[in-house]
């Protein structure tokens, strides 16, 4: 039997991940000491206000609201706040006493995530954050370890449960998004406020962390490109079932060459993917995460990407990591960012895209198109056209094109072409296809 | 900049998988230095015959049959030879010399992992194996430290290519078992002597080294159930298609009450999944785990299971998680094992069973039959009775029972005492049902 070493815990943050965090730590203390090679004390958990009320009971004696004391002299610091400020200042001053952090603050290491690993590499800690991505499925640890071998060639994953549940039900049970918005706000999938996740912000934060983690490089929040799930009507997931294709945000991570030189392109949009691809089979609020590499092929890694206990599930994973880590002794390791890839601009991405238009049913129009999309160098896969009555009665062709793999910037200035050119009423839709380029 | 350091890289066996690593650290070497933040040194590639034709382009003057001498002054020592000796004698030298070990050897780690384990512990060394187990998925990882903060309640593992191959070669396309055999032999999924694969023994060895990692204990090759997929015929296959299953060979890792004491159970047969499962998408050589935790929930991780560069990723991956180690110095963790949970033997365990009996077309069969199911306590939920001509021309009956949970122990007994009924002409087949218990 190894001596047993005892190590003090701070727990930063009670709210439905925190509280679960706390109540599986003290139920299963003696468990995971065993594991850990290490006692885990739970020293005590700051929150704004000790009177709140919580989901799970925990014990009034342990709750604090002087964070910074409870910080000094703990082993390990979790911090489950969320937010910026003060998150980030406590996180600092946990590592500069010494303390290895256990965080799934997404927002914060997609914004401030170099200066706190530079600050755990200065005095030998380490940050801890599988709980920051995809909730409870283990991601983090396989592109950081396990992959760490290999090339990533291609991530494409469903990072955000909200908008899983609202696209999925507005394609299960045709709903329109304000509607499949309300059943996941009802569900408590969506917050009051829906913008982080309908807007792409949470997405992208998790892709930047992605990316970083596959390319071994910096990437600042502002270089992942970002579209939300608002634009997206019930007409647009109607077309793409009757195309065989599912709407899904994706976080797509690249690694591609311009010009010759590697480079990595970092995007969440609403993409259309084969329903026959894996990825289309991830139903509810579930998170995925599909990998490509070099070696090792394809991956996917599938579970529950949110939820207060599965992501509590994480941060334990976590703390019995950085328990080991205090026992067995050393330093921590650095984040791996030496590759330092550029990222490309969206202009410079190549996909597929599925443009639908809605033009004159007249003579000739087929021909203006095709011409107009030859000349902005983009190349069409798939046409079909359909012919219906329009608004003022005069009938409206709908033209549904798909392209082959065709330079983002080449699409949009040919669409701006198409939105000028008389033959076309309206562009109704442009969306990427992602999944096999 | 980090001071890089420089780590010695011996490795043992240039067969599929080692062939490929060598060449993917000489050809990625820089890379793989910046992520490791130390330069690895491929020293030498142990083989038995240094003039053997190989698949890749070795290094002639990295080649030697000198074994021994290679280990002595290894920081690191990658062991792809397979089999017990001399792999074994060779992991303990290196381990004693003070090197850090990374293996695929599942075969080893399931008959002699505790005492190598013991051996990396008493020197502070640490033992890799992300390649033991299903290729290039990342699996290791996630049990020993991402789910290290839950308790996991079962594991189904899909962890053998050549038997999905040849069940799923059996279900797409009606073959014989014979024949989905001779053409996962003629693409070279099996090998000459196929007995490892289809006699369940590669899939018992990887279901060892799985529960040992999800229960924290010691799981000795001996306890864990194994049937392969050698019984399993054409008509079988159609009957569970029928049905709305697909069979599969599964390694089941379980933890569960006896006795109001938790224990686990650890097995490897052939079983009906149901086809909505996301199991039952796992095609060809494919592998998959699923995993339920009692926090996380529900997780699958899927990928390819075999295949020398796709091994070779989960290798590498450890290589470089070795020479963090090394960079950041302390000792290595401990395997964890202390919840020493009981194994219990199969007729302890509880599951669901489909029986499929041949029986005498005469008035009374059905009241008999159902008789002795529930006279053995066996509880039935669904029955389908179809008639056909028997072999003799006069007409037999055929009952496909499906069970409610039952013991293995009573089934087995109860199934014993149908096949000794006068009413049931033949036991066609028992298979176990998994998924959804």
């Amino acid at each position: 039997m190894i001596d047993q070493r005892h190590l003090r815990v701070a727990l930063l943050g009670a709210g439905s991940v925190g509280s679960q965090v706390a109540s599986l730590l003290l139920q299963h203390g003696d468990e995971l000491a065993d594991r850990a090679g290490a006692t885990l004390e739970l020293v005590g958990i700051a929150v704004r206000d000790v009177d709140a009320p919580r989901d799970v009971d925990l014990p009034v004696e342990l709750l604090t609201t002087d964070a910074e004391a409870l910080i000094l002299g703990a082993d390990i610091v979790i911090e489950l706040m969320g937010g910026i400020e003060p998150a980030r200042g406590y996180l600092l001053e946990a590592i500069n006493s010494g303390a290895d952090v256990v965080t799934a603050n997404k927002a914060l290491l997609a914004t401030h995530g170099p200066v706190i690993f530079d600050a755990a590499d200065q005095v030998g800690a380490q940050v801890y954050y599988e709980a920051s991505v995809a909730g409870a499925i283990p991601i983090i640890r396989p592109l950081r370890d396990s992959l760490a071998g290999d090339r990533v060639q291609r991530i494409m994953g469903i990072v955000n449960g909200t908008t899983n549940f609202i696209l999925d039900k507005m394609d299960a049970e045709h709903l329109t998004l304000e509607a499949a918005l309300a059943e996941a706000t009802a569900l408590g999938y969506a917050e009051a406020d829906p913008t982080a996740d309908i807007g792409g912000y949470d997405a992208a934060q998790k892709a930047a962390i992605l990316a970083g983690l596959a390319f071994h490089t910096t990437v600042p929040l502002e270089a992942v490109h970002r579209e939300g799930i608002t634009e997206i009507d019930k007409s647009m997931i109607d077309a793409a079932r009757k195309a065989g294709y599912v709407v899904k945000l994706l976080a797509v991570c690249e690694r591609l060459l311009e010009a010759g030189e590697e480079a990595i392109s970092v995007r969440v949009y609403p993409a259309l993917v084969d329903r026959k691809h894996p990825l289309a089979s991830v139903h509810g609020a579930n998170n995925a995460v599909f990998v490509q590499a070099e070696a090792a092929g394809d991956l996917m890694f599938y579970g529950a990407g949110a939820g207060g206990i599965q992501t509590a599930s994480a941060v334990l994973g976590d703390v019995v990591s950085a328990a080991r880590r205090h026992v067995a002794g050393g330093v921590g390791v650095a984040e791996s960012t030496r590759a330092n890839l550029p990222i490309l601009p969206i202009g410079h991405v190549s996909t597929r895209y599925q443009i639908t238009l809605e033009v004159a049913d007249q003579t000739g129009v087929l021909a203006t198109i095709a011409g107009i999309l030859s000349d902005g160098g983009v190349s069409v896969a798939t046409v079909e056209q359909t012919t219906a009555a329009g608004v003022d009665g005069a009938p409206t062709a709908r033209l549904v094109i798909g392209t082959h793999t065709a330079r983002e910037q080449d699409l949009s200035d040919t669409v701006d072409h198409l939105a000028a050119s008389d033959v076309v009423t309206r562009v109704a839709s442009v969306l990427r296809v992602e999944g096999s380029n």
